[in-house]
């Protein structure tokens, strides 16, 4: 993070023909922007959603209200440009990319279909982490390289900002015991509804959690957490944020799910904090907790919690606006009253 | 307001491929302006920010961190493109429409300027309400006219959704005491720092609101409140909310000075809140009680606290959003599942 480049923006803002700070969070969103690119000239001129999926063992214990099976259905959406994110991300100006971590059934892909990316490191998915570990070392090390993998490629493209997006049936039950064992919080105040279960499926969920983490109690550290937990696609968005990182490319969160692997990332990489913005806040309890652990503010607060990266490409026009009040928007100076910065 | 086109719409939500009411404020939103349009197929297809602008007398006492002259400072900013409003127009694919209703200095303008429609009441802007009636009551009622036929020219022009902006130097002074004598509320809990007073300037800001309330606490009625306490800008912005209410047309607040001349327009015509949407949140403490006031809730909350019409363009992005997911989004009915809805 280059300070000296927020500043720089800090100052050009606060030059600008308004009262001072006026502009609120869109002020402090440039200088951020700024900070990560590391350039007093940010810029959002060709962003990315990257969504990652995979099907989870866990999802076996009956944590979700959906079958494994619709994973790939949804991917099927994701190819076909109808799904939640597909419309977001096209009203944001911000590229789609999909990519296949261990999807059960990967969807049939007709004529025309945007791509999947073919990135699978278990073709079943991950194990019942509540009865073993969800994958091997080396595979969580895998999946992660796929997602610093993305990114190289991302942004050998030009790609200049990413926003997280996943898919996976049973997700939310894996990002809340991995959540739980990173933060060492009680599951109960972190599991919610996900897709929508509640009453004795919620708190069957919330049994699994705990069966997950106490099956895992003695996991070494973040990589053996990971590897023990799952999923295959937060391991690959882990590594889609510390590419960013490395890269110095703005990552934009989405909901508790893109959060918990931002966590991860941040358990080996603490400083890729700096890389982050959390483009929203989901309702699911445990994404406040989240957040706050990593200290950030979301920039959106709608009530989303669809997932798939629809909150991270929602947030995308405010970053672009952000950048283009830097841009164009005159200043005092402009006008010849250097001197007549406000007062406030 | 048609409450059949919202049930549409909300129907059509429910059948899309996600949880059930997973994407919050968006489905709420696509309703809503399926229900002001009348129509199951919303559209925010040309979007328009409409900023009226004046002076006001009341400034000569000091409630505002610059001198009138400044109010023809920013329509210069408005016409050039230059303004923060401007700027995010653009960014939100919105036209800009100035309208003059009363500004002391009006700015000199250049070839290639944008217009700056003279709908000039009062060239003096208005008088201070602190020792008398800001305006007369046909001043006040011509005002509002114009609004009102803001609209039906930007109706004509195909014009679907606006956006209110205003500029008036002491424009938070003359908002608080309407707001004050509109909802029966105590200045000091309303008057907040505007374009930045502070300590012993924000006190006297709140006594001379304090004393335009004294003057006035005779007024009969809406018009009459709005011709004593003023202003021109945001008597036009009324008529602008009875135009928009009448012609069917989404209005979607700024911050403190719009949602007064929105209280304004709810005094003349209740149901015309049925048109508004929020579109922000000021940290203005007197605004989170006039959306209260409307029944409203915002939909962004970024800290802005400029006015001009900033944060209800930066929302923009998020009906268009709203709008494209009812449109473009697959349903489980497209896959053949219409049994398959989800169970939350």
């Amino acid at each position: 993070f280059d300070a000296d480049a927020a500043a720089i923006v800090g100052a050009a803002m606060d030059g600008k023909v308004k009262p001072l700070k006026s502009l609120g969070r869109l002020e402090v969103l440039a200088g951020r922007l700024a900070g990560i690119q590391r350039t007093a000239a940010p810029h959002v001129d060709s962003p990315a959603v990257v969504i990652c999926a995979a099907d989870h063992g866990l999802a076996a214990g009956g944590v979700s209200a959906y079958p494994q099976e619709v994973t790939g259905l949804m991917l099927q959406g994701f190819a076909s440009g109808t799904s939640a994110v597909g419309v977001l991300a096209r009203q944001s100006g911000a590229r789609l990319l999909v990519a296949d971590l261990g999807v059960i059934a990967p969807p049939q892909l007709r004529p025309g279909d945007h791509p999947v990316l073919d990135r699978r490191v278990r073709s079943t998915g991950t194990a019942d982490s509540s009865t073993g570990p969800a994958m091997t070392l080396e595979e969580a090390r895998q999946a992660v390289a796929h997602g610093i993998g993305l990114v190289e490629d991302l942004v050998a493209d030009g790609v200049d900002l990413v926003a997280l997006g996943e898919m996976g049936i049973g997700n939310t039950a894996t990002a809340s015991a991995l959540t739980a064992a990173l933060l060492g919080r009680e599951p109960a105040r972190l599991v919610g509804p996900g897709t929508g279960v509640q009453g004795e499926a919620l708190a069957r969920k919330v049994r699994k959690v705990e069966e997950v983490l106490a099956r895992h109690a003695d996991a070494r550290d973040p990589w053996d957490v990971l590897a023990r937990v799952g999923g295959l696609e937060i391991a690959a968005l882990a590594g889609v944020v510390l590419g960013c990182a490395a890269h110095r490319v703005p990552v934009l969160l989405d909901g508790f799910i893109t959060t918990s692997a931002a966590l991860v990332a941040w358990r080996l990489a603490p400083t890729c904090t700096h890389t982050m913005i959390a483009g929203h806040l989901s309702p699911e309890p445990g994404h406040q907790v989240q957040l706050e652990a990593l200290g950030l503010r979301p920039v959106l607060d709608l009530g989303m919690r669809l997932g798939e990266g629809s909150g991270a490409a929602l947030a995308i026009p405010v970053l672009r606006s952000a950048v283009a009040v830097l841009r164009e928007m005159g200043s005092f100076a402009d006008l010849g009253l250097a001197d007549e910065a406000p007062p406030a």
